[in-house]
């Protein structure tokens, strides 16, 4: 046992809000988050960086500006860097995100949704 | 249908041997690896960078010189850069590895079980 090994599905049941990404590891200047999302988000790009997101329970769909991706459980996606993306989901989706310190959920757009960075679970 | 999404068990299904990391994804300078293990590593570190391992399928354990840590599937664990570690698994066991580009697997060790760099599936 030893309190450094991160179990997702245990960090998993310590948060229900939607669209808020937790931070669980960091490696370098990079971050592992995990996020569940319901519904839509808002159109957004991140100017400086491209953006991974695993699906670890259930599925969403990523729209970009003139196609879309679905992804399922044990699907990844590299959103790359500079294109507006829109996150969806019907039901509710758990993912991980993995990105540099410092990314905006919202990116360029701001707004409601906008969620504060660096928060550990 | 869109080919750039990556299904992580497909992807695990198209190769068989032990210790050879395959590249799946990049973001930014960083790759998203899938490597099978069984059996034991050699002892080696990382001079330049911390090292992602996240168990897809199994069990493994990574030894340290005055420690260990067991991880199953569903949990992860940041190797911190520097730090000499040994990989072991007795059942075979399925991870997904997350580092920047160029990162050799052996680190410092070198020998017989360095694999190719950039190995994409």
């Amino acid at each position: 046992m030893n309190s450094r090994v991160i179990n997702l599905s245990e960090k998993l049941s310590r948060f229900a809000d939607h669209w808020a990404p937790k931070v669980v590891a960091q490696m370098n200047d990079y971050q592992f988050k995990l996020v569940k999302i319901q519904g839509e988000f808002v159109w957004h790009h991140h100017t400086n960086t491209d953006e991974v997101f695993i699906v670890l329970e259930g599925e969403m769909t990523i729209e970009f500006r003139e196609s879309s991706v679905h992804l399922k459980a044990g699907e990844m996606y590299v959103v790359p860097k500079g294109m507006e993306h829109k996150p969806v989901a019907a039901i509710e989706c758990k993912l991980m995100l993995v990105e540099p310190c410092g990314v905006v959920n919202t990116g360029d757009a701001g707004g409601a949704y906008t969620a504060p960075l660096d928060v550990w679970i």
